[in-house]
């Protein structure tokens, strides 16, 4: 975000907060930021805008620290993956000094992490959701997709509960299934992998992503990821005993209805 | 094939042969074939290497028409996403005839077909997994072999049975889990695809293939698939299950081991 905010103009100073100065380097060498600290206080203190980005079971201890540390005009947003309990802890924290917090989820990126990846253009074309609620501050939601929207991205706004059962739906289960297929593989014999194509390689890519920030997703977004996980079950049982039942009309029909559905995504 | 054996200069003449002359013309026109005919007999009359791409389903029938119509000399191989029956059928065509045939299986290709989408390059870096078995003549083995090494595809022998077993675990139980994974977000509510990013397309891109071809397929290879989804079951039962548990330490360990199976591929 820093380089493709630097690479846009849309910052007099931006300052990157993380926990290990080495991490954060590579950023200020490349000049995509102008300072680095491993001081949340001190990076936050006398910023306008300020971007929460940690795997999610962080998340909701650092805003408190960025809460207590922000100016009272600071507008904050997050990129987690999933949004219900950031907006509830934000909402908690709102109740004893009123500051605005919209919750945020850029769909970009890929399964590899840190600055020597990061890409200027990474959001160009890429969905954001937004997800305010009734108490968010009407400014402050537009300030935050005017950011993402000067990065090239397309803005959506959602209910935290939507979209965390939508990113249930789309994200965190086909992840949890393509790690179930690698699974199956290694289980049936760990060979067959050699004659891995394209196609399998392409259904699974998203399982070479960071297991902790994995966990994290698939241990918050618990509830929603069993309903995803039941509409799966019953999707595949019924495909499963279509093909046992033999009709070839069936599963051409059913296969048919799938592949319009997918081929609206491309 | 055709258009990449050109391209090599593999062939003196190349003779197209398909049910329809609609199909074939485009090839004509673009000089990757010299001949083109409806007429099976009529278009393996004089051949001395004759390659079958058929969708699974229709193989061994043709098999039995170019058996009748393939010179003594002549070597049969064909492209069959599976090997068991054709395999089997050809052996038996054998004993009433004999004439060299090895089964074959390019795994290369998308989700798209025809000759407007061929590619001359499509099998350089590819694997073509080739299926002798004890009654394989090894001349024909050498000859279907260095066809596809001339294309620059890795060629790899297996036994017929493990190479169903292979391609249910790593080509059939994905695809069928993609057409799950899209038919559970239609389930869960159509409109959570317009939020699918990256992940989601790249994981459900073969649910956008052809229909009859992977009924076929499906039906032809049901019992390596029912094994592989009893596998797939099970890893993914275990997965929720460890994330129900709500270990961290145990969740990561999983992720990471599959992680580390899956890098192996990249």
């Amino acid at each position: 975000m820093a380089k493709a905010a630097r690479a846009e103009g849309l910052a007099r100073e931006i300052v990157a907060v993380g926990r290990r100065r080495e991490s954060l380097e590579p950023a200020l060498h490349d000049g995509a930021v102008d300072r680095i600290t491993t001081d949340v206080a001190e990076g936050v203190a006398g910023s306008d805008f300020c971007i929460l980005a940690t795997p999610v079971a962080t998340l909701a201890s650092l805003l408190e620290e960025v809460w207590r540390a922000a100016p009272d005009d600071a507008v904050l947003t997050d990129v987690g993956s999933t949004k219900s309990h950031i907006v509830s802890a934000a909402e908690a924290l709102g109740r004893a000094r009123p500051l605005a917090f919209i919750g945020g989820h850029p769909m970009a990126g890929s399964e590899r992490s840190g600055y020597p990846v990061a890409r200027a253009d990474l959001f160009k074309g890429a969905l954001v959701i937004l997800t305010p609620t009734a108490s968010s501050v009407g400014s402050a939601l537009a300030r935050v997709r005017e950011f993402w929207e000067a990065l090239g991205a397309r803005v959506m706004t959602l209910d935290p509960a939507t979209h965390d059962r939508a990113v249930a739906a789309i994200s965190h289960l086909p992840h949890l299934v393509a790690d179930a297929l690698v699974d199956a593989v290694l289980r049936m014999d760990p060979r067959f992998l050699d004659v891995a194509a394209a196609g399998f390689k392409d259904t699974t890519r998203v399982a070479a992503s960071n297991p902790r920030v994995w966990r994290e997703i698939f241990q918050d977004n618990r509830e929603a990821l069993a309903e995803a996980l039941g509409a799966f079950r019953r999707a595949l049982d019924d495909l499963d005993r279509l093909v046992a039942a033999g009709d070839a009309t069936d599963i051409e029909r059913e296969l048919e209805r799938i592949k319009r559905a997918r081929e609206r995504l491309s």
